[in-house]
């Protein structure tokens, strides 16, 4: 079908500002007319233009009785901009074809009311599924104020993170490795342990050939042991957060905020991830990249506070009895209560497998229901 | 191109027989006259007809001035059967198709040669990679006198074969463990250790809807401490031959040979993994699944003794710092040691994920040279 046609152009032009939108959503936009494409765009920034804007600017004035194709229903409020409803009415469009309703409460189908109203045909529901896809972590964080975290790990074929030696350098290939970059460029924040500073004092930025978006580092550090020369404090690139518990040195807090790192100190005394999470969506991170050694994740497992699992299966065998894996902790006792996951995609990223795993039942984190 | 039609057809008869011929390799052979199949066959058993000898029969006096397809050379010498080049000539076959020729020294281009020179047309080569992967087991035991070894694991998608208790019933999903029983139906025995005997007492026998070969029970004893009360040794289904070092009981062995259990003693005070392939070898054990627990797979992998490397993936998370993984002991100490794989294939199998890897360099096993 033609329209399904046209909103997958606008949905390539939303994939392709995946991640740099936050807290706003990626979004695209295409203006046909006569069966030719006349504008096209879609939202680049927080705070500038929407998708809808750039679309109907390059189609000027020939939007006059022309379609639009947008991947998600166009605001009927004024935030930082003005309500895109009202352009898309003034701009004299027949007809407004659109992949997803906003869950956002400040919109929740008024928009779609308001270009209704004024004489506009609207249809919804095409290619729903790949722009609910795309719009996840969106819809996840206007739900519950917390990041849609990705959990993501390397593994040997044999199920290891590294060698009994703690050596891990390198599992996978350089083509992973540039996929783990994009993915950390699409992500508003990057969460390790304190036991991955210490062991191998990694820099977490995004390093890719074209350059990207570095996001904001946090590090889980209970009793603040992280030395002021590590990487993350020392390397201005990005922004870092230490979350420390209630007992942790407040001398160390001075000095880690003096060298211009922010501290958020839980009052609990090891870290709840839920409360941790909450924590997070306060500073408007919409989405949370997990790189964490084997016990961060072992956390996030527990508290089943993840929404999406990568997996990167490398292949080599390392063996060894103690050599780390993905989760540890203490586990569960019993196949049964595993926590269930749905396989959603396999492939092939150079010589590496790259697993996408959801978590089967909705894995809802504590957050969701009210702290 | 029609003559990779006619062999994918012959292939296919091949693939059918796969595992029920050893010590004999699986072939297939389609005659084809005027574009009419007008015979099939497959080699089904040791001692019985080859695939030609099938085929040939079903096409009955239209052999004559007929195609014949045949994934393996046919054999040129007095076996338990006669040879199949000469039934080949005396049908009056015009053209020969042949997949691969046969390594095994008492052929070696001497079946071609045969045909050639009775006036026959031969043409080899055709679906040549196909043909190998299916001879690959018989191929390898004709070369090195050991068995082709298949090391197969099942684990959760954070890389553990069971919770820290030692639970793992079950971690994949009946079509998975269905998919296991087939690979054991097409093996010609199948082994594992001594604590997954004590720990499990499994009976190791293929348990299919249709049915199935069992294959010859291998487990691995050093000191011979298997209970005679074992399922193993008691389940008369399948042969089991136990494996000790030089120290063991003599009494336990006496034991053991009452209870009709063969057992083989090596001249080493540990089991060393070369040895013990040269002796399976020479009781025409051609093919061997492992499906051992850690310590045995941690021996297949140091030793660099296998050929296959099957992973099965369950969708779900059990986490454990001390839950056990595909390959434990000691472990290679830095990843650049670790033995490279090729991943050959990826599939699902119900929910799991199949995995079928291969060593990356033609991983010889030690028996390869001389011993």
């Amino acid at each position: 079908m033609l329209r399904e046609h046209y909103m997958k152009i606008a949905l390539s032009l939303a994939e392709g500002v995946r991640g740099q939108t936050s807290p706003n959503p990626p979004v695209g936009a295409v203006v046909v007319k006569d069966g030719r494409v006349i504008g096209m765009g879609a939202h680049m920034k927080a705070g500038e233009g929407h998708a809808e804007v750039h679309a109907l600017a390059a189609a000027g004035e020939e939007a006059r009785d022309a379609d639009l194709y947008v991947t998600l229903e166009p605001c009927s409020h004024y935030g930082k901009t003005p309500p895109c409803a009202d352009l898309t009415i003034a701009k004299g469009i027949k007809k407004v074809y659109i992949a997803v309703t906003d869950p956002n409460p400040a919109v929740a189908g008024r928009g779609i009311e308001k270009l209704r109203a004024a004489g506009i045909e609207v249809e919804t529901g095409i290619c729903e599924k790949e722009a609910s896809d795309l719009l996840a972590p969106f819809f996840h964080f206007i739900q519950t104020k917390t990041p849609y975290v990705t959990m993501k790990t390397a593994i040997t074929a044999d199920g290891k993170t590294a060698a009994y030696t703690g050596h891990s350098r390198w599992i996978t290939s350089e083509q992973a490795r540039e996929d783990v970059h994009y993915i950390r460029h699409q992500q508003d924040a990057i969460l390790v342990g304190i036991n991955t500073i210490l062991q191998d004092n990694p820099i977490l930025t995004t390093r890719l050939p074209q350059g990207g978006k570095h996001p904001i580092r946090v590090v889980l550090d209970t009793h603040l042991r992280i030395p002021l020369t590590a990487h993350v404090i020392t390397n201005k690139e990005a922004k870092t957060i230490i979350v420390c518990g209630q007992d942790a040195s407040s001398q160390k807090e001075m000095e880690l905020q003096e060298a211009d790192v922010q501290v958020i100190r839980l009052q609990t005394r090891d870290i709840d991830i839920p409360l941790l999470l909450k924590k997070l969506g306060e500073r408007n991170i919409m989405t949370l990249l997990v790189e964490g050694g084997s016990e961060v994740n072992a956390s996030f497992m527990k508290a089943k506070a993840f929404q999406k699992f990568l997996i990167y299966i490398a292949p080599k065998l390392i063996g060894g009895k103690a050599a780390p894996t993905a989760i540890g902790g203490e586990g569960f006792a019993l196949m049964d209560e595993a926590v269930p996951l749905t396989f959603e995609k396999v492939e092939f990223i150079g010589q590496d497998i790259k697993i996408t795993a959801l978590p089967k039942e909705g894995c809802e984190t504590a957050c969701s229901q009210e702290l």
